[in-house]
């Protein structure tokens, strides 16, 4: 249907439901791994806007608007000629920061030929887009990499992927929050069974909120290869963490210690951009940084892909009855729950807090 | 879109166009197939309620709610564990009654944990299910079973199929009262091409609307082959009964005979529960009881599938008309057309009934 | 959504908007070519009319308002019986002025069983349809058939191909006058490469926008080979004209001659029937007539196909985002734009004259 605003909820809306939540735009958010961008034009649809990724000749990654400013084509059909990209219809050609270099109809070009550009930033495996105002990206927001598990010492990264899921980013985030389901929706993978009865406790600590979950058991053989633990029967200690970060990211810990050589600890820390791409679309870009010195074992990249294929399906489900009966669907909660409702009310204080701010409406409307 | 309510439509509207009828709720409607529902979990809308089937280890069906109320997944996706269902997400265990009995991270379990349960009724192939308030169903309601061909002293039962059909309710009713379309829609299957032309009546006897054609033909091959009719070149006496029970049911009575032959009379029944799913979705359960001794012949069920696969093509490009060009759609009806149009007012007068009881919109809105 | 009014829109939308232009309906438009239409049914959705297509016995083509008055089937699914069509549900019959001439189940026919019958007139490759008051077609309107470059003494005429593009008519037309895309969108196919920096002139003749750019080239082979021009390092001068007519037409003139042999002139034109089928759905009926007396080589018509496809993609990717974002996305003019801005005018101009008449209103609305 042409013509519609889209449409926004409120603070009660977004409290009650999971799959309504918006997200604030002043914020870097992951946009792309960084093996994904290249001479090729990659789109990406992030918190609505349409975006088109690529790289200059000196290797520099540049995202700007998807939509050529003269007749609305998608500026990922076009091709990347030295630092420009050139509109697949008419030829307009646009530097990296926006502005129309070439109109081949004419020498003069109106300054109202521009292109929205998003402030990047490219450390280790991701690319970080600002998407608030483009002139004020604001560094003081920017991630500290050493609580994503990036940038430590004698830790080794491996980027994995990125999986776009049919749901609201908040069900990711909840889902990732929520570690009981473990022992359920991904049983026989990654715990021996009991990581639904293990002891936890939520906290929070500055912005995140953070969920830990402690037990002991004999690892699976899957889970073994998976956490690249000693096959065998001594049982481990497991401490599991999950720090989620509002409103962009969850970092999940792994500690392993055995009682008899503490010597042996080994941490596995999975940082995970959890992007909002639409109402109910949203990507989870993954990686491993890992204190063991080995390479991740081969099989250990579609391990992932098929666990996190499970939550997916499961996600997709519950946001396709949101968008199909309601918004207002009931929820029940439970004691292990307590984490993701506050991990929500973080999420709506902020959106609540940018929506208050004089920047944001401005902000929320500005499209090039 | 999501949050929008569910369009109500008013008399008017609901008489002048079968696109848009509505369902009483305080009815039973063959909710399955008794051959459907088994120890793997079975996912279906019945009049827009999502809802899962099961049998318990002593073989007793189960209807639930589908949609867990902690986190909103369909508990389609989970699995049947002895007499419970178990959802797939966080393993929260539901026994056949609907009440939670299991959370795996926490030893109490909260009164709101329960999900709808559905009173069924099962005899012979079919299952019903009750719609109305689930602690009142209304034993006076079910159907008489002789009426519909079943438990009768002497006849043969065979279970047919279930076919789903992307129109509403209401135009696979009228196109079973409507028996003129046979010598068209069906041109050269089950009649020798003069039922369109052949004498009808229509009558209203106690709630339901009876359509009676009557003709003399000599069966066809297909027809004969069909009806289980001696092959030959004498012309067969054929009476062929809609009986359009509202809101659920229709019961198709073929009864041949023959002039030279009182003796050898033959009749073949069809009960159909027409089961509304959604707006412009709806199922077609399909039996038939023969008073003829000897099974039916192993090729009739996919020549009656065929059948009604020619029905649905044509009941769905009706209904997508509705639902692309609106629900105002002119109409001009002939002398054929009265049975389906008195059969509407009926529908409507029901669903009228139960707008203006007190009980009528809580449970509309009941869900779980 | 059932029961929605269609949308309208303003001056001032459609001004600002190509994705939401709307069509007068008194007008003769491009229904379908010659060649399409036979014995056998052709569906096809006309400014928002469903429309059923056939040939009688003698020849004579037929247009039908697609929707059985009795119970809404789509007549298409029917079959042509001599001159009548009959409908596949319950075999009603209508001839070809729309008059039902049989109901199998009755003798009498009420005089409401009618459809309506839309003028035609079959001239060399095209069949037009009068989408106006059926009672009253304008022959004042029909298009002058020399000036489509159809009936040209000399002239050799080949029909093309239809191609159906998922948007609104005005961005074809528009994508038709705007021939600087050639050298990029097309790159290598038409042109040398030097289109987009060619010379122009947009003028107004009468109610018609022409667009006119010269150059002069050495032909690639590509070029050569589609405009059956004589290969070799011979710079031919060329004069690229498109006469777009509002709301129906578009016609495209290639003139090419040589400065050392004024005689060998070669005129090509593509006379293109634009025609909307829905509010993001149009047909381009498209024929060539060239001044050449050789045949259209062989591969002209897969290498026309493929250009257009080129444009479908682009147009329909434009079309998604007006459907997708609402309709009042920003567009920013050169100078090339002059003349589609200006048949854009042309366009409102014609809807804001037919909506003021009396007829307007009464024959937007009129649906048999």
């Amino acid at each position: 249907m042409i013509g519609q605003a889209r449409q926004t909820y409120t603070k009660e809306q977004m409290l009650k439901s999971p799959g309504v939540m918006e997200a604030p735009r002043n914020q870097w958010y992951i946009g792309a791994m960084a093996n994904e961008v290249s001479k090729k034009l990659l789109a990406r649809r992030i918190l609505d806007d349409p975006i088109v990724f690529y790289r200059t000749a000196d290797g520099t990654a540049v995202a700007l608007a998807n939509r050529c400013p003269h007749r609305g084509v998608p500026l990922s059909m076009g091709e990347v000629l030295g630092d420009s990209l050139r509109c697949a219809y008419h030829g307009f050609e646009f530097g990296k920061a926006g502005v129309c270099t070439r109109v081949p109809s004419q020498d003069t070009i109106v300054p109202q030929l521009v292109v929205r550009s998003y402030p990047l930033r490219e450390v280790g495996p991701y690319i970080w887009i600002w998407m608030g105002d483009p002139a004020h990206p604001d560094e003081s927001l920017f991630p500290n990499q050493f609580e994503l598990g990036l940038d430590r010492p004698g830790y080794k990264v491996t980027p994995y992927f990125v999986m776009e899921m049919g749901c609201n980013a908040q069900l990711l985030h909840e889902n990732l929050l929520d570690t009981s389901h473990i022992s359920f929706l991904h049983a026989g993978m990654i715990d021996g069974g009991s990581m639904a009865q293990a002891k936890f406790k939520s906290s929070y600590d500055g912005g995140r909120v953070r969920m830990t979950r402690e037990l002991v058991e004999v690892p699976t053989v899957a889970m073994a290869r998976t956490f690249q633990l000693p096959r065998g029967t001594a049982p481990v200690h497991r401490t599991l963490i999950t720090d989620a970060i509002p409103p962009h990211l969850s970092v999940i810990i792994n500690i392993f210690h055995y009682e008899d050589n503490p010597d042996a600890k080994h941490t596995l820390i999975n940082p995970q951009g959890v992007t909002p791409s639409g109402h109910n679309r949203c990507f989870n870009f993954m990686a491993v940084s890992s204190s063991y010195p080995d390479e991740q074992p081969a099989e250990s990249y579609p391990f992932i892909w098929k666990l996190f294929e499970q939550d997916r399906v499961v996600l997709e489900a519950v946001q396709a009855r949101y968008d199909s009966e309601g918004w207002d669907q009931p929820e029940v909660s439970v004691r292990a729950d307590a984490a993701a409702l506050n991990y929500r009310r973080k999420m709506v204080e902020m959106i609540e807090k940018e929506r208050a701010s004089l920047l944001g409406p401005k902000l929320q409307s500005a499209r090039v």
